[in-house]
């Protein structure tokens, strides 16, 4: 695929396009989009396998700008490629509802394929697209029927390589020799601050390098034959490939490129004047002359590349129907219609057997009741897998050329998260993964990346609270279920045995359009009795667990306090004071059911109390200035669980002191 | 100083601490202090200076071990030189309030320098501490005087190194040159889920090459003399070293040595005979030897340390009173003695301007107010100095070789604030560090570590809601503010105007024994008039900013939505329905008032609404079940930011429809 036109009036359609955007709505980054305007030229018209007709054709390369905030560049690329984003987008660049906000958005913009913009995620994304890719492939390729095989490209530049996700994510990448993920490195040796060199000298290279990926350096990243001929050396590795473009940031504009001034803010229209005249760029804004639009043009050559995938799957099909059914149904994010019954089958056993077990014993019981009907089912664990039980009896670890279904992602909490992100992008898989509560923390941002982008990634967290015991407060997490709460969009389970973890899990695999998190204890908790009604009623997130006629009040408990509350229920029983349970494993899913049923869980008037191994804040919402909650707003302590639950006050008798207060 | 008795000896006195405190509280790692034995005892026995008798020495060195799991070969190390560590606490490892907690934790134990286990930090913090010694030295040290200097050790293994974090501390510390750091790799190929091979094939000592570090490879870690060697020629570098050292986790356990199984989990009575046989150590649990004591004494050695530092100290002291008095104060932490009047007088001019600015450009006004009179004052930005506004007129960028007062960072959120905790810990310095409010993610576990520590890192979030604009939801706060609150132990602050965000400074200052987040607008925000009470009233925490004879409702606000709720509250009036303002800059520091305090700002039985452009859970606690609460439950979007807060209702119109409601 050449182009009869000169590279040069490619790039400084992206040049003036993105100084062009930028300018009008007055906010934006003009910077990488000119910097890496040849880099893109290079990739776009001679590499990159897309049809912009169809955003959605399943063997697609993948392309991510990692360096997120030059999301002008990508808006080009697919206005100028015939992607369904008119020239009014591009000029409503940044503005309320137009398909081209700040940073890139999945789900809003054709031919994005994962939002960006926090550093260094966008690179961690990729990197779980290309293990998706690789397993897909060994998965449902078969001899001559190569249905699955597409590269994963990305651009990235100086801030996502200071960030310490890239080392996760380019560590396990090099380990996992993920050799169809191809990395632009728009090496201009600026940031917001200034000059990098200042407080970033690493050898990139070499450190790459390190990490046993293939690097192509000092190519010259407006060089555009250079650009092909590395990216065309990178396909042929067995390694990850990291092209090393120097750039000059900015470029084009004649007065500021080269500096930060030309980063985050509008060039200003004089120097966009004086950038028109020194890259040659005639046109008034937002005009791109026919011939520029035709050597961009990818839709002949889109459709025929995916008509040739399409051919090869037809035939693929014939021979073999199932895995292409399969195939498909995967790709598409649909569930095996036999799941639920799987499910239901295995929630009935569940209240059959009684269990006393720690719940993420019971989420591994789940799991593996789940595995053998669920293919796409890809687990993992940031290195303490036996402690997170994410693993089952039939998962195989994925190693270096080894497929598998579980992974051992190392101890690389917001790597492990981000991947997770990239592998749901992907499509093909359901990606969990585990970790302590607490470390939470560290993968943060990757949590509200997945519900921003409303996609299944399923995260649990194991070792939920002081009940930890000695590890101690560094280990034990207090604030953390009530802050992962506060995350819109992402439904956060803390169930309180056997019963209520499969249900967790039946919702967490079935919520195609948002993440999960499923918080489990490291400590054995009760089977809880229940009807069949009660059953039914946790797929409302809290529901009575134990009535009394004539309650007084309600206790509202989660996870290793349900028993808690039941033991101080039966004990304001015997004093003549009956209380309800109301049991409350997912307060988001809760909180969605009609007001009607809201008020049958929690008649209004009748006092609440709250009890939960964590700060209490978050339980006003539901017990008010009236009501009174049990938790814990300090760190814990390093003692066995038993200790510390009395330590802190989780005692029968404290939660009876607790609703007797409230009752006045 | 070398000892008469075979290191062996030493070493196997740690094992054997180790694996029978682990047994006796059945929980633990015996690991990682079994298989660093040898290199524990090369660096406590030939080159770390300290004085058990006097843990707080300024001029010691700084030890830490980052992979905290280790505990017990701290402990050991502690008990067995003289600090006041008794056996009876080694013996009560893991017990509530013992000094042993699980993971070690600073200003519990004599001679713990920093709370670690989150793996990362620990390096993280040390390189904190390097620099804060690098610049202390370059600020008081004179001719002949080297009062400051002093190296700074870390223990780390696989896991430390997988964490991203590590990168981004080790990369700085880099670029950064500082050569007093020496970081001992526990290279032992084992982590929990096995093997490491399978996941984490870096080649460390290139990739440290890469952050221009000194890499001493190949060192046999259980050679005490191989170790020796290496430490001193570390001493000798201009760079930061790291020296890998081959060991074997859990050696000594003859049948289990050299596996994950040894690396969490006591090992057993039967495999502890084992290993008191096969490394020749024939004495019972807990008794340690006249003869191993006495090679271990460190006490004789520290003091005449610590009496050499002294002697100089003096003769510095009579040469250079004004520095010494200065140098003493700092370390103490204790403030300058007119800071107050400093303050005061800036709050007082702060009055007098009624400046309309953004927050954030309050907040550096007052960080220049206040520089010149904390020379202790070390700020920085994640490569966001300019957004952040954290730097001042007479702020010095530091470098590799050149002292300064403000750090680029570089795009590590997560590594600043870890450094940030290490430069507190060493003391000298109150460091403050920017970023967005939306990256405090990526940062978390260290702000969450810092309030656990209690120590004085005041972390800056500015662009702290939807009113950012156009960078649209992936940098735009929803759920951040209330989510900090959650960390127990951290002062959060979201200032409404200039005056409010000078007594946040004043208090984060203030608060030596805390961490404090300071949050801060991009937008500008109108001056607020307040009475001299009320202006007192703000160190409170919240307070009546508008009152209104015969109110109906509160409306409580905090940061930018204050100009909102005075504007309801006026329109409101001007209707007929008298309501209250309430300021609420702190929550946490409100909460800490008495009752009588609180009743009076919010008295009972007044209907309340509070508005803050975040999330709505976390206000239900003020507003209780009968109260409203303006807010934002879903992210943002990209457009200009007085566009987005009409979409997502925080208007005049919207609020005063709420307080109407509330009305019934």
């Amino acid at each position: 695929m050449t182009s009869s036109l000169p590279t040069d009036k490619m790039a400084n359609a992206i040049r003036a396009l993105a100084m062009d955007a930028v300018q009008k709505a007055n906010s934006g980054h003009p910077g990488m989009p000119m910097g890496m305007a040849e880099i893109a030229v290079a990739l776009w018209s001679k590499h990159y396998r897309h049809n912009p007709a169809n955003p959605h054709w399943n063997n697609r390369d993948r392309f991510v700008i990692s360096n997120g905030h030059g999301s002008m560049l990508h808006y080009a690329l697919l206005h100028l490629t015939g992607y369904d984003l008119s020239m009014d987008e591009i000029k409503n660049f940044r503005q309320m509802h137009s398909k081209t906000p700040g940073h890139p958005e999945v789900h809003i913009t054709p031919g994005i394929e994962t939002t960006t913009g926090p550093l260094g995620q966008g690179i961690t994304n990729a990197v779980g697209m290309a293990l998706a890719e690789a397993l897909l492939a060994s998965e449902f390729n078969k001899p001559g029927f190569d249905i699955v095989g597409h590269h994963t490209y990305v651009f990235l530049g100086d801030g996502c390589l200071m960030e310490g996700i890239s080392h996760e994510a380019c560590s396990l990448a090099g380990a996992l020799r993920l050799n169809k993920i191809i990395a632009l490195y728009d090496d201009n040796g600026i940031s917001i601050d200034g000059k990098v060199e200042g407080w970033f000298i690493d050898d990139t290279p070499k450190r790459f390098e390190a990490y046993h990926w293939n690097v192509i350096r000092d190519v010259d990243g407006h060089d555009v034959a250079a650009v092909d001929a590395a990216i065309a050396q990178a396909k042929l590795s067995d390694k990850p490939t990291l092209i090393c473009c120097k750039t000059v940031i900015g470029k084009g504009a004649p007065n500021m490129q080269g500096s930060d001034k030309v980063h985050g803010a509008a060039l200003g229209d004089k120097e966009i004047a004086a950038t028109r005249d020194h890259i040659g760029w005639a046109h008034v804004p937002f005009e791109v002359p026919a011939d520029v639009y035709a050597a961009w043009d990818a839709k002949g050559r889109g459709a025929e590349l995916e008509q040739e995938w399409t051919t090869l799957f037809n035939a693929y099909s014939e021979r073999y129907p199932q895995e292409a059914g399969e195939f498909l149904r995967r790709m598409k994010g649909e569930l095996p219609g036999k799941l639920n019954e799987v499910i239901d089958a295995y929630i009935a056993a569940c209240v059959e057997k009684k269990e006393t077990i720690a719940t993420r014993k019971a989420s591994q019981n789940a799991i593996q009741a789940l595995a053998p009907a669920l293919p796409e089912f890809l687990g993992g664990s940031a290195d303490l897998t036996g402690s997170n039980l994410t693993n089952w009896k039939e998962s195989v670890a994925v190693r270096a050329g080894v497929p598998g279904n579980h992974i051992n992602y190392g101890v690389r909490e917001f790597g492990m998260a981000a991947m997770m992100n990239g592998i749901a992008l992907h499509g093909g898989f359901i990606p969990f993964g585990g970790t302590f509560l607490t470390f939470s923390d560290y993968s943060r941002n990757a949590l509200r990346m997945a519900a921003l982008m409303k996609i299944r990634s399923i995260f649990v967290f194991t070792h939920d609270s002081i009940g930890l015991g000695e590890d101690g407060p560094t280990h034990q997490s207090v604030e953390h279920v009530s802050s992962l709460r506060l995350i819109p969009g992402l439904d956060n389970w803390r169930p309180c045995d056997t019963v209520e973890s499969a249900v967790a899990w039946k919702h967490a695999v079935a919520r195609r359009h948002g993440p999960t998190t499923l918080i489990f204890s490291r400590q054995n908790l009760p089977f809880m009795e229940r009807s069949a009604e009660q059953i039914q009623h946790i797929n409302r997130g809290g529901y009575v667990l134990r009535d009394a006629p004539g309650a007084k009040a309600v206790i509202i408990a989660t996870g290793s306090e349900v028993e808690l509350a039941v033991k101080a229920a039966d004990e304001l029983g015997k004093q003549g004071t009956p209380v309800r349970v109301v049991s409350m494993p997912c307060t988001d899913l809760f909180d969605r059911q009609d007001a009607a049923y809201k008020a049958s869980v929690l008649p209004k008037g009748l006092p609440r109390v709250a009890v939960e191994a964590g700060v209490t804040d978050f339980w006003y919402k539901y017990v008010g200035l009236d009501g009174a909650v049990v938790g814990i707003d300090t760190f814990g302590e390093s003692a066995p669980a038993g200790v510390l639950f009395k330590h802190f006050g989780f005692t029968t008798e404290n939660v009876v002191a607790k609703v007797k207060s409230v009752l006045g």
